[in-house]
């Protein structure tokens, strides 16, 4: 029940500096409408085997102030590329980021992850904000 | 958190003079029902890129005094061929123009866009008139 | 958002004398049921431009007094085949004609219209007597 | 409005003496379970055209005391192979002579008809007993 | 309205003695969770005929002291191969027997029949315990 | 009803001493969020027939201090490839050994079982912390 | 085996003036290419009883001087809406038609008619130029 | 037979300069492979209408020297967008083009356009090197 | 038809030393068998844009002395991950190493590469041993 | 090119003694039919990680004096459950073994291993008596 050595605690992933998501002003905040967002092609490295792991993230959001600029968000995604991280972790960090970069009124994120060692794994995550 | 440069911002796309959308009376206002478009053959500019986007519009109405006349609107889409806009205005532009122009009683509007850079975005919103 | 000219007015519908559609009697109005028609073969003309339109009627209802006869249902279609009518209208020409010869307890038709113009258009209406 | 002629009549079918359907005890009557019977090959008359018209039939039930003897049942519906008969008319018999032969707690008949005229018919009728 | 001669009364079906279900202790019966088998090839006999049916049964359960033996279960519905049943008593019978051995807190068993005579039935029935 | 001979009694599976499942911290224990893992290739070894029995597992949690470290958690089941052990016992023991070793939120587990004597079973056992 | 009355006569079909079908010059006739076009929407009159036929033409051909102009062809098939005309001759007709407009290096027409009284008709003819 | 006014002539379509299309250097020559692409959002302009016009094309080619580059080619295909052009030219113009710029050893490209006026089309042409 | 500036050269691609590729003795060379390879995730650099691509990568082949092991194959194609090269330079330089590796009697490739600037690729080449 | 070290050698297995497989006499001789064998549930060990690999065997074959028994051929597969052996290995030495019990006139056999570092194989061989 004790987790295991260095590659079982990820805690710099939550101070990781990734790239800036660009955002562009949303013109129609009077209204709520909603954005669904499908990245078939993220991928990144199994911290344990230093092997790639591929995914499909799959976004939802209400926009308040601001939308996720998407070429932006695209390069966002390619730092992941090279780097480390749990399958959990990227769900719970692109989402902490996305929510930091636009404070949505509401976001929804999926990692839909490739089979690794013959088992499938798929993370889910909402994010609601507080006066919707 | 800043939106980023002049393609960040398409504030006059609130004010762009797009073509009138002819209508025609609705004969039997004394009745709700229901109306369902589909437009597969949209197609915009990127306003970062300038390269041309693609995406199919589907627009379910419940009329009040006026209908939208197709061919007026497949001829109102084409003002899009040439305009630099975001996915998310396109879908509140042709909203807002919609409702001007036939104050229905509900109408929903979606824009599913083709992938760009390995990523797919749907947009969604839905108007309800004040008294139904 | 005024409606455009001679083509957007067809009050003349409502007032058309289209042929009659014979009943038979519901000689089991004692009960509830409902029964279901699919018409796939509908034409009509469209107004603007003079050419055929094509569509798939569906209709469901729950009988009264009387029933729909099949053949002259079928008979009844073939006064749209060179008439100039909208989309909205003919479901809703249809519909109260249906309405008309058999005073159904509940009553739902829909046109699922051919694309026009790289369009394509579902109209929907549904009735109920007062008294169901 | 008023009914065709007489083919438009068919109040004889409501007194037409169909075959007997033969039951078998319930011998499980102290519990509620569902019956599904699905006969695929169901043939009539069209009374208008006198051509054949097929069908499918679907039945459910909840017995009481008697079950439906399968193949009594199947030759019950061979008297409609040569009898000019609705189809509206088809479903309400079929009924009345399965609720008086097994009086169960629950039934539901549908007849789905092959396409005539270019025309698909479906009706369906249901029944529940006072007590039930 | 009267049922038919000796194969219509299989009151003796209530009585028949099968061979007994073998079953293992359920060392989880601190938890609720549930068991659903497929059993794909039961066949019985047609009390009318003397031909033989065949049918998919499926169980559904959360036991309580005991769980079903797979390998005795299967060898107790070997003693229907020979037995003339109609389709409703072998859902009842099973489902009596079932629960007489394994005293369940809730089961459903469905016998789904192939075709006869043109005709396909399904039979479900479903048992609650009181203390449940 | 009696329970059968040294097959049907499991006993000492609750007592079996398992591979520890590794896990790794939870970073973002301060969210609810959703992780679905599906094992298509689990087996072990039925203990009457000691014949191997193969099934997909699948697991959803709610993690709360701790995750499952998915290269551990495969070799965890690699103890089941050669243990005589009956499906409901798969379903309990693993739920048990994965509560153990990270006290989740909330946790499913489903055991589909491939076809044993033309019998196919399925499993399913959820678990919810007291205080969530 | 004498042909029918005046319905099984439609010699007058040889010679019926059909309207013409605009072309336009085959830039490229220094190469062989294939155009292959779709009409789902084609609708006559059966001679026998005056009611509507539908069909979707599928024509194939390699051009030689000249190319099928699509809106003028469109035009074309609209004759055919009011024309008593059977299914052979359908496609005999609007052969002949096409081969005199474009005088193509080979043409293939098929007409696939719609159910009629159960019975669904499929005609298809070939044309190929002397010196090709 | 005689084509149409203006529209029906494009002669200068086979001197419109398009714009060049990029190749890099086939460093595999030594070999015969094959290179499919698909290019699902062509649009270009229709000279009769002046609407635009939608297609997919399909391209298959063994290079010899040289290979298109992909890029180059997306842009040169947007010199359509704008340009009123007959289906059948589309195909002809694009495979001259790419036969100049890249000298293949064979090469084949199809042209799948949406319906227009209730008619689809499709154009197909190959072409194959002298010394092949 | 000049190529373009550097991204056009790959000369250096044939000459690129990628990591070995392992093998193990096939032990049944007195047979011709085959084996098929599908690698869903395969990715790379474009040499224009400088982002990622992604492919689809499908081996067919007949080994001689040698197979392909398929832990090494992985590694090897890790290489790729971050080297810019063009679609058609992946399958062959793969080929190239492939049939270096184990001289198989046949071999084919195939590179399904994902969509991008909306155009999809795939490319595909053959080899045959000259004994074979 | 150099095969690996003590992995990539598996000389022994061409001598591994197999469990024999049991025949029953062909009956049939004198007729060519076929048999398919679907066994979905072998599993072997990989050996160069030591973990389980999971595959589908089919096999097909036309009889000469000898058939395959069922069970036996079942219990034969077992002993590949702790076995380190290739994919490709496994599908000779399973053919070789068969072919020496039953000496088929033809018999194929293909192996489909589930996804192991991203990548599916599949292995086929087939075999032809010399006097077939």
């Amino acid at each position: 029940m004790n987790d295991s050595g260095y590659e079982g605690r990820q805690d710099e992933i939550r101070d990781w500096k990734t790239p800036a998501i660009d955002t562009f002003a949303n013109i129609y905040p009077d209204n709520d409408y909603e954005i669904l967002m499908t990245i078939p092609e993220f991928t990144c490295i199994c911290p344990k085997t230093g092997l790639p792991d591929f995914a499909v993230l799959r976004l939802t959001y209400v926009p308040n102030e601001h939308c996720i600029e998407l070429k932006s968000f695209k390069e966002y995604t390619l730092a992941f590329r090279s780097k480390g991280i749990f399958h959990e972790n990227v769900v719970n960090k692109v989402l902490d980021d996305l929510v930091s970069a636009i404070k949505p009124r509401k976001l929804t994120l999926q990692g839909i992850f490739n089979l690794r060692g013959g088992i499938q794994t798929t993370v889910e995550r909402s994010y609601q904000a507080d006066n919707s």
